[in-house]
């Protein structure tokens, strides 16, 4: 399904642009409307509701973190996305999940989760990758 | 939707269960076998594919962590859902992600991502809650 992966992925860009310029309406744009959303921002615990999550992003790019989005996975599952990618920020790394679902023909946001990679946690045992 | 998300909270708690009693065998159960897996350790990035992520399983649960779940939130997306949750540790907390899907009448794991609360990132704008 190579064009329902490159569909997801454009979806996926579009919400680190968002995120990165600071652009609300943009990102508002990119979240679904049709189904629940939930967001987990690196500060946790998750937000439900669109009304909740928007207002956390409102909050969010006011500030807009400089962060590049590497190592992005897509997994598509029946109708829904999986997509795990690295945020490389100034302050460090985020490991990011992003679950999209299709509304209207257009992939969008139901779910964001951004927690660092914190070096407590860095150690696993050694054979595992 | 009241017993599906019953039977979602209780397969949920099952791998709470084998995670922290580390038992492979039980972990393994709770694992999608006919959709993809993937999984996103504190340490990170994402590891896909089941074996690579049971093998992940197996280093783990050779030092089973002491952790506690708490602040459940069970969100239904059409066939699947999202159930986030707080993972409490003696190192600290870690927010976490897990994603379910139903497989021959039993919901199990297609993806699990818990990243801990970092100091770093843990001052939001005041009013982003």
């Amino acid at each position: 399904m190579p064009n329902k992966s490159k569909a997801i992925l454009k979806a996926h860009s579009d919400f680190y642009t968002s995120f990165v310029s600071g652009d609300y309406s943009s990102m508002e744009s990119v979240w679904a409307r049709e189904n629940p959303v939930l967001v987990t921002h690196p500060w946790g615990p998750a937000i439900a509701g669109r009304v909740n999550v928007m207002k956390s992003w409102e909050q969010i790019l006011l500030n807009p973190p400089k962060i590049r989005c590497t190592d992005e996975k897509v997994e598509l599952i029946g109708e829904f996305a999986i997509v795990t990618c690295i945020e490389r920020a100034s302050e460090g790394a985020l490991a990011a999940t992003n679950i999209l679902v299709e509304e209207n023909g257009s992939w969008v946001f139901c779910h964001h989760h951004a927690g660092p990679l914190a070096p407590v946690f860095s150690s696993p045992p050694s054979s595992v990758h």
